[in-house]
């Protein structure tokens, strides 16, 4: 944590109206309900404004709507979310580990490292890599050869790059991520499989977040691509080739076959399997847990996967599920002999 | 593998009634059709029964009720299953690296480590980490900063605690396990994502297990808090600020959004998807590939998921099933003319 | 890339006919559709064979029956899917790293290495390791105990071998696999879980490949056996004991629970997830997203997995898909009361 702000301070940072005592000194962030007098904390959700009456919070970020029943300092936003997002940013600072090469990291040849470049105990960066300024590079993390990093970007640890990978400006990539990993591409050969080459790299924009142990393969033959400002959760699979529009947002979970379009301001839930060689347009929602076997031509909100039942009747349901085809044919011929 | 042990030995160990000759030398476990005479096997299911007749293991750990048709050294357990595995664990220990530190392993300032405590090649802590009496980091595991591990706990090699993760005592937590990576956790600010800052930790209980590459982030403010005895397998995804009750144990490849509380002693089968923000009771059993989207408050044993079929049936039933709302509106005006 | 061939040599060195100009220089695979004059495309699909006419590559390779309208130099293959991977291998060759251990690797005690094998910074290899010829042990990559690694196998980085896990030749293993970890067994003792020693290995075949942060368990007793030709995509999870037939391919994320047995040449789309003790036989093809909870003892296709809707259809279809076997009990009721 870094040092205490005033209320006044962080609503001036903002650009924000404030109303009450701005001299209140703000240390952390916390929720509404829980928050001591030291913390900041927001509401967004009309549901929640009933915290408000009994609020210890020093501050509370909200709209101009409910700030009129905010009994303490209040910040007025109209997105009292992204206004919270950027104050904890600012509240709780991630610390910059001190510049400099570890003795113990291993450093190829060529590589040209930006002013204040931080790299960590046991970290192995290939040859003919470069990192741009300020990029920390953390314990235990191998990079192949010619790696490209950009400006303030950080691999927390144990995050592999395989040679060639590109990774733009302020990415934070989590522990166990894997970057450009061959692709599953093989031929058929009289019962074998043959492999063939992957000879495309993964290029991720600017303001990407890879998940922990979140694998991103490389293209065949063309890159595979990943927008600005794509976040991806944990445990997601990227097949090569795939490109995905700038904005969009993967829980965890997501398995993406080869070849996959998607485009930007997606949001797809955890757990999705999207099959290859398909096309998604932008602004494309999908809840958890869906398969996706055909392209999606339309922005809106999509589903499929199963609600959860009793053993027993799941049991029953899917017993007849099997057969639904078949209790189609018997209605619509039961309506035939009505019709008679 | 250790060194023999007698069957009469391993009986007193577990304070169970021996029939049969006490002295057969036991070295080894082993299925009970496939045993030799040095190996202990167990008989839990009625249904494997009919192997007593044949088996040439030296001795059978199984229930009185079977005991009876024992043709060799019997240990009379009213849980085969459980004696097995703690017999298993005395023939089959796991051998514990010589204490020391690594000469290529780096550990950060103000670290504490316990008597006989073992880090292995390459392994990195940072600073103030505490590491109890007989913990194992194995090679190539990185550790952040500020991060304790409780008595005979092991990290089996490759294994990530990002700074603030509290592992409980004897812990197992096998390769590419990921523990303390950020939440995924983002406010909208007009079209693009801005980063919540997670401040929150992940905290392990005691005797927790936690599978090859499964993932447990941090919390946003609260901590990720798993329970004592809790067992998770590979592959498993837990989002932020998730509780899980003791002894809750969990198939690969389970994926958990965040927020969720789950209670004690339930079970979950492989590839089990879970909403964030819900509350799961004690005693809630799921199997496998099952879609969890709301609440549970009554324990139980609960599916979802697909049951396989040949395609070509699959897709007759699918097509009836997109329109499955419409078949009951017929099936409800069928009902309707009837009556008149 | 490597230096440029002849479309005659690479004729020859395939044992195809070539028609048209056998001096074209060759340096690269592409596209049909964007390849340029130094590049060889391939023509499989008779639906792209419109790309044949405006192509501009060097050379193409297609059957007999289609090379009648290529209108550059052609090689002619009863299998151009096949042919066009061998020519892809010998235009983009793997660049083999120099021999030798680097010098921050940590070799362990009693291990033998073949000649030509290269071990890469910060690899780790415990004690009593053998490697084959030309085996290539990746920056990161950690090795327990007597590890065997067979001749021209690759771990491209950041992979972890445990104890006793025998990989066969010409593996490729992409960073974050982790192979031999403890498999999930315990035996439930009065409300706690006791681990049981998983004591079995892992063995892989020859020419397997395995995806980046997938995970193969050792067994419980005896072996997890991956036969010969097998390849795994990402994050996939194979259980303790599993045995996988000759040349099965499984998509990414697919999770194979313990003591399946699966027959050669299957394939198994992405995100399937297969239930425990079950038996697969040969030549079994399995759509992605399925679920499997029985054996299946006739090779076919199978699926299961719900389509995408709208979710508002998908809300509806649901209720009532919780109701089906209502619904079916009510048209069983309106066919009995029709004939009446």
């Amino acid at each position: 944590m870094s040092r205490a702000y005033t209320a006044a301070e962080l609503a001036e940072s903002e650009g924000l109206e404030l109303r009450g005592d701005g001299d209140t000194p703000i240390r952390r962030v916390a929720p509404l309900d829980r928050a001591e007098a030291d913390a900041i904390a927001f509401l967004a959700l009309a549901s929640h404004r009933h915290h408000l009456a009994t609020t210890r919070a020093g501050a509370v970020i909200l709209t101009a709507e409910m700030a009129e029943a905010c009994p303490t300092t209040a910040l007025v936003s109209p997105n009292p979310h992204a206004t919270y997002a950027r104050i904890a940013q600012l509240l709780h600072p991630r610390a910059h580990p001190p510049a400099g090469i570890h003795p113990s990291a291993v450093v190829g040849e060529g590589c040209r490292l930006g002013a204040g470049v931080s790299i960590g105990a046991n970290a192995v960066l290939g040859d003919d890599c470069v990192l741009g300024a300020d990029v920390v590079i953390g314990a235990g993390s191998v990079l192949g050869n010619r790696v490209t990093v950009g400006d303030d970007s950080r691999l927390v640890a144990s995050v592999t790059l395989c040679d060639d990978t590109v990774v733009g400006r302020r990415a934070l990539l989590q522990p166990g991520a894997v970057i450009g990993g061959d692709g599953f591409g093989f031929a058929s050969d009289d019962g074998h499989w043959l492999r063939i080459p992957q000879i495309g790299r993964v290029v991720l924009g600017d303001d990407v977040e890879v998940g922990a142990n979140t694998t991103i393969d490389r293209g065949a033959i063309d890159d595979t691509v990943i927008g600005n400002g794509v976040k991806l959760d944990n445990l997601i699979m990227i097949g090569h080739n795939v490109c995905i529009g700038e904005n969009t947002a993967m829980a965890a979970c997501v398995g993406i076959a080869g070849s996959v379009t998607i485009g930007a301001r997606c949001t797809f839930g955890g757990g999705a399997i999207i099959n290859g060689h398909i096309e998604i347009v932008d602004d494309v929602h999908v809840t958890g847990n869906s398969m996706i076997v055909a392209g999606i031509d339309k922005p809106g909100l999509y589903s499929s996967g199963m609600p959860l039942m009793g053993n027993r009747e799941w049991r029953k349901n899917m017993a007849r599920l099997k057969k639904l085809d078949e209790l189609a044919r018997r209605v619509t011929e039961l309506e035939r002999d009505a019709e008679k």
